[in-house]
Parts: C-alpha cells; structure tokens; sequence
C-alpha cells in the first residue's frame, strides 16, 4: 500500500465509521449468526494476490457486520458500558501511526510523561486521594489494558509486601489467604489464580441484602484465619460489583485491612469514573484507605477499550514484584530515579502509547460530555425502575443507585430465563442474564454513548409485551 | 466532537500520519529530551474548555515529537524489529471504530471467528505444526498481547497439567521447577515469578560458545531434580534470543521434555516469522515437539504492536488453568462446545478485535512484503558483517544467521560502552547494548520496513569514525 492509497483508504474508513457510528440503530443489537458461519464466509486460505483495501471494506460490510455484537448499540444494555468516541478513536489511530514502543522512559520519554500526566489529571477530574498522584512521595499511577491486569498486578505487590520479598525467591504462596465477597469480578480468583493463591487460600465474605460485603464478617474471617498461623495478606473491596452495581464499604473494609496488614485493592471498574460528577462523588467513600485502586475510562467515558486506570499508594512494593532488569533494558534515565519505566508497573513488557486517546478525549470535551452522559444514563435508570415497579409482575431484586437495574418475574427464573432468551433473539435490544442470591435476574445496564429515552422506553415496552405473550 | 468534525479530523491524522512515516529520517533517531521536559511543556491541569483537533496535531508536531524515539525510523537499530505498515494501521482503526468487545464468542462472533481463521492462516503461512491449527483435535490459536503473556500463560497451562490441576485449589508451587538459559528473555523470569515460581525454582541451563542451551545440561539438571524430589514441569527453548538472536535446538530439547513430562515452550519472539521465507523455515526445526510456541507479527512483518500469535497443542490444559465462568459471562454457544471463548485463553478478561490488523495486513499483500522486507534485512547483515569483518578494531561476538549483529570494540568494555553511547547521542542511528558472557557488545538489529543498504552503511560509517575518534 502505497502512501497515496493509504490516504485514499484512511478517508473512506473514516468515513465508514462515522457513516457506522451514526446509524448504527439500523442492525440488531446482538449478532443472529451462528458458531462457524463468519468463518465459513471467508477464504480458508490467504490470499495468493493483493487487494485493494475496497475489498476489505466491502468484506466488513457483508461478512463481518453480521457477526458483530453492536456494543456501541442505543439499545445495548447487555454487560457494562464500553461507549467510544470520536476523539478517542483518533487517539487510537495517532498511537497506531506513531508506532512506539513505552516500555521505558527511553524508548520514548513522551510516551510515558503523557500517561504520568494524564493519571494525574484523571486523578484531580475523580477527586481521588493526593497520595495516588506520580508528584507524591510514595504514590503513582499507570495505565494497564484491563480492571484484571489491575487486580493481579495489586494482588502481586501485596504478595511481595506480604512475604517482604521473599515470594520472589521462594514462589512459596502456601500460607497467603486473600478475601472478597461472591460479588465480586471473576477477575479476582483468576488473578489470585494466577499469582498461585487456589481458591482453597480465598474465603468468600458474606454479604448482605444489598449483595455488599459485611465487614463484621471480614474482621471474624481474618482473626480465625490468623489464628490459624496463616497470613491474610489481600482484600478486594468492589465499588460497584458486576452483577447488580453493589458497593462494599470500603471505608469499614479499610479499618480492617488496616489494623490487620491487609492490602485493600479497590475495584471501581464499572462505576469509578461517575466520581466525574460531584454528585456522585459518593462512589469514592473510603477510597484514602486503599493501597491501590482501579476504574475504567473504556467503560463509561466514551474512551475506547484498552484504557484502565491503575493508581498504587506504595509504589515500592509494585517494583518489588514485578522489576526485573536484564542488560539490554537498562538506562541511564531510570537508574538516575529521574524517570519511570512503566514496564515495571504491568504484566507485559510492551505497550502501546494509550495515553492519547485518553489525552485527545479530554482536551475534545470528553469530561463535560461524560459526566452528562452519566447524568442521563443515570436518571434513564431511575425513570425505569418507576415503571418497573408499577408491573406487578416483575421486581427489582437490588439497590440501583446509579445506571444498571437488575429485575426479574416474580413468575420465577424459567420466565425470566425465558424473557431473556425472547428480548436478546429480537434483535431490538441486548441484556445479561445473572444469579443473585439464587434468583435469576435480567440486568438492565444503561451505558450506550447514544442512549436516551425512547430507547429505554422501546427496551421496557419490549420486556412488558414479552412477559405477557411469552 | 461531531461526526462532521470526525471525518475532518480524521482526514488530517490520516494525511498526518502518511507524511510522518515518510519522512520520518527527518527527526533524530532517539528522542534528546531529559526527564520531566515533556511533561514541563505540558499543562498541569485538566483543560476547563473543549478544544478544537487542530490544537492536538499541533502539540503532537510541537510537543510530542520532541519526546519521541522514532521506531519506524529506518536508522533505528536498537531493540528489535518492530515494524508497521499502512494496511495494519487501518485494521487498528477499524478495530476502535467498530467498538467491539471480543471477550466471549457471543460478545461479537466475528471478533472470535476472524481471529481463529487468523491464526490457521498463519500456521499455514509459517509452516507449523498441524496440532496448533484450531481444526486439530486438542490444539489451536489466540492472538496475545506480548510474548510476555504468551509465555506466562504457557507457564499457567504446564502448572495445571504438573498439578493435575490441584494448582486452582491448593496454590503449592514449592514442587516445581522450571528450566531456562541466561539468554532467555526476561518475560522468561518474570512470567514464573508472577506464577509463583521464584528464582529459587528457576535453573539456569548453562549455554554454549553460540549462546544456545546446553541440551545435556538440562537432561543433567532435569534428572537431579527427580532425584531431590522436586517436579520439573517447563523449559522455555527460544528461537533467537533477545540479545544475540541464538537458536536453542528445540528438537533435542523437546526429546528430553517429552521423556521427562516437561512442558516445552518455544518462545520465537523474535525471529519466528522469518519462517514465512521459504529458506528460513529452519527457525521453526524441532516445533514439532513444543506443547506451546510463540511468535511477534508486530516484530517482523509489518503489524502494528499488539499482536503476539501463542499457539498450543492442548488446550485443555489451557482452560483448566484460565477457565473461570461466573453467572454473567455464560453462554449457550459455548457451552454447547461450538464456539470459542478467547477470554479462557488469556490473562485479562477483555480483548479488542485485534485480528483485523492482521487480516487487513495479508490481503493487502503484507505476506510478500514481509518476506522481501525480511530478505533485505538478513543480507544487509551479512552485508554489515563482512565490513566489520575488515576493519581489525571490531569483532563479531556471536553468530548472526538472521538479521542482527552483535560487535565489540577489541579496546574493551568501556571502549564499546563510549561508542554506543556516542552513536545513540548522535541522533543518526541508535543501537542497544548488551552484555555476552561478560563482554559489552553493541546490538545491531536490522529491522526497519525502510532501512536499506544507504542507512546501514551509514551507520556502519557512524560506528568506525566515532571508533576513530573516541
């Protein structure tokens, strides 16, 4: 492809996503293939020859469109929000362009100071605590491709605090026990997983009506764990779980985690960026007690995925666990202490320049196009559950406070099972299915860039005709 | 930001990026800013007002370019090979403008099935084995992050196999030992270490005068930890080394991992997509046997970073180590077993639809490009060697049957150390140094999509007179 072509291309392309973007209502939210027809529509073999970049876009219009999810769908309200935007994109295609590796300071400083500064800036637009910002004396923050790369890397720097850096050396994870509720991401067993801590050396906390934690019941598991001659060593407060949006009381939590040498890890995956608003500044309760914290610009600030924000208190105990310097990555920049090597603050080595799509979103507008997009999806949910609760056939199973509604039949989990199953095949909007407490229920989650009333409305009148005729 | 001003915008990034790459020789190779400078030339703050895209370009030319070490500078040595190309950039951006989340088939089929048919058109395209094709009865594909991750997961999936997968319960990993040289890539460590596996359970297998594993050794070392009751369960070979590009002979290595339950994994970073040359198929000698094998598009042919292709002969092993299937994420198409969940073959949850780089990259004739790109650069190194080899203050340290070379000066360390140093600070080319049983040397890795004859003679040029002068 010859440059001309690639302007020629990069035009129509752009053109095709905003002619996608904008009339993206015209598909059905959920792909109707089946497993193996994509595949089946393309060539078993590469190509002999070139193609005009034509052809590739006339294969994604006719091959590709029909297996596509539409996440980016007004009337997607399946999983969470993982709205994009314009500026974003463009962020992406600048990194994209640039072709950069960030893995040191030195293989390109402006890589890393741009994502430096754009934690912090995250950090003053969230409100959250001083000590998270790079220009603390012990604190700093990162960007990391996933909440799950966040939760294994805290669970790995609580490790090696726990062990004071002997797990390094020995591997020796036997006596480690590490605490959540059921509630929280699947994200956390796989990362304690990982990091070589069985779900034998993870205790389940029980949790209330509300599906959040009870720390009462936290402070009895780490004392008889302790007793016990073994060493609790991680604790992961959710603010705002998977499942229903429950917040665990991360202040409470933080007593505990303290007086007991816990690390307390705060997931705030689904819910932290709504701190963009002050009135829901609330999400961040009890957030100066933890050692490290995460939330996702790529789910609910129109910041394309992979963008997560990982902030620590002590950024020795993340070198600790994960620095490891062989000969051709040393510099003089990073010995001297003047610069970061982000390398040393993730799982990979690599890493591609992401602090430009979260850059380019905020300098576009992106906060105040934020938070009055969390204003609406969250009103959106409040109008809903009015309407809900004027059907007597259906109920709301949990708190709501923000922009996800879990609901369900009171006819039970078959019909609500079944109600799932009807709204999902028509096409016309997409939701989750999930188990609380034992109870099937549908979650309503309203997070769509583009989402507004009518869609909402079109989603309920959906679910009411299907209860009825189903 | 409108769709209006998108396609406007989008238009000048795209012309942007086009005049960019080239002209890249233009800039200085490696970024000459210190530490701080860019953020310095940066606001502190958050802007309080939206501003327009032109404001973003002209920081990127103003602001951010100072800050840039330019990989896609055809006088850039250093590291390895990390090429992009025009078609893999729009697959980048096609990605981020469909918005799509890949974590689960049913999340978007199409995300799931070009990958797949991805990652059989590169087994056919680089001649390996037919158990890693997603058609074999146990085998198949993912697209990674980083071989970083490839080789962690690798890890994961021969911990569970060792274990009989009690590893996800009871979290013991003192029993097990894993087998590495020296030269090994440091994900190597680091990806054990994460696993629970501390250096106290690595053994370093001692190399030959080329750099390669001793395969005897490890036969040795193998045999004397059955002996000491301990659990040998994985050896990484590498196919070309970070810092000399040596070979381990995986067929050897393979005998003895088959003989003794090891898990063997290939880690062909580097160099493994030079097989796609007919005549370099000889990188791939001895893959028959790995249980796992890794290898970088985004190194050497031309796909924006991030793209690792991990391939494995039991995936079995591999979801009875990643598996995890909380309420919200299950699904009727995988569990009838039809489809794939790319979320169970990976570390994080998430995944963006990487596979359209890729796709985008071999029809638009990136195979041929990237063999001829690829045979330009390996006898320009031979090129390079046979003028070193007349000039009698330079040696050649290790063998270079691809497309680096390591040299010395005969002066000594600190006369090697004085030449990279004056070389990178030059700003015309940038190496990387290292250091071969005990030797500095000087890296020069021949990698760029628009480095030709005229730059490494340049460069070679660059080295002798500041030799000279030193």
């Amino acid at each position: 492809m010859t440059p001309d072509e690639f302007r020629s291309s990069g035009y129509a392309l752009i053109d095709w996503i905003a002619e996608y973007l904008e009339n993206v209502e015209r598909f059905p939210v959920a792909s109707q293939v089946q497993p193996g027809d994509v595949r089946a529509s393309l060539p078993a073999h590469p190509p002999a020859a070139a193609e005009p970049f034509s052809a590739m876009l006339s294969d994604l219009d006719e091959l590709v469109m029909p297996g596509i999810t539409h996440w980016q769908h007004p009337s997607f309200f399946a999983y969470f929000p993982a709205n994009i935007s314009y500026p974003s994109i463009l962020g992406e295609l600048a990194a994209a362009g640039l072709g950069v590796q960030g893995m040191s300071w030195v293989t390109s400083p402006a890589c890393t100071e741009v994502e430096t500064l754009m934690m912090d800036w995250m950090q003053e637009l969230l409100g959250l605590p001083e000590r998270f910002r790079s220009t603390s004396s012990t604190g700093g923050g990162v960007i990391h491709g996933s909440a799950s790369e966040a939760a294994l890397t805290s669970i790995l720097a609580a490790r090696w605090r726990a062990t004071g850096g002997a797990i390094n050396v020995t591997g020796d994870t036997t006596k480690l026990v590490a605490y959540a509720t059921s509630q929280a991401h699947s994200s956390v067993e796989k990362g304690l997983r990982l990091a070589g801590i069985g779900t034998s050396q993870l205790r389940t906390v029980p949790h209330g009506d509300a599906f959040a934690m009870k720390a009462d019941e936290l402070a009895r598991l780490v004392a008889a764990d302790r007793a016990a001659g073994l060493t609790p060593f991680w604790v992961c407060a959710t603010a705002g779980t998977t499942s229903s949006l429950a917040f665990d009381p991360i202040a409470r939590i933080g007593a505990i985690a303290q007086r007991d040498s816990l690390w307390l890890h705060v997931d705030a995956a689904m819910s932290g960026i709504a701190a963009l608003a002050p009135e829901c500044r609330w999400v961040n309760d009890g957030v100066e007690s933890a050692d490290s914290f995460s939330t996702n610009p790529h789910k609910w600030m129109g910041v394309n995925f992979d963008c997560t924000l990982f902030y620590i208190a002590d950024r020795a105990a993340l070198l600790g666990a994960l620095s490891i310097l062989p000969e051709y990555l040393r510099s003089a920049a990073a010995e001297s202490g003047a610069a970061i090597d982000y390398r040393d603050w993730q799982v990979p080595l690599g890493r591609r320049f992401r602090a430009l799509k979260l850059w380019f979103t905020i300098r576009a507008g992106g906060v105040d196009d934020a938070i009055a997009m969390i204003r609406r999806h969250i009103a959106l949910t409040q109008d809903l559950a009015a309407w809900v609760a004027t059907d007597n056939r259906f109920e709301i199973v949990a708190p709501h406070p923000l922009n996800l509604l879990c609901v369900r039949l009171i006819a039970g989990d078959t019909a609500t099972d079944e109600l799932i199953s009807a709204a999902n095949n028509s096409g016309k909007a997409l939701f989750t299915r999930t188990v609380l407490d034992g109870k099937v229920a549908c979650r309503i989650s309203i997070g769509g860039r583009l989402t507004d009333t009518t869609h909402v409305e079109a989603a309920w009148r959906l679910l009411q005709s299907l209860a009825a005729g189903g």
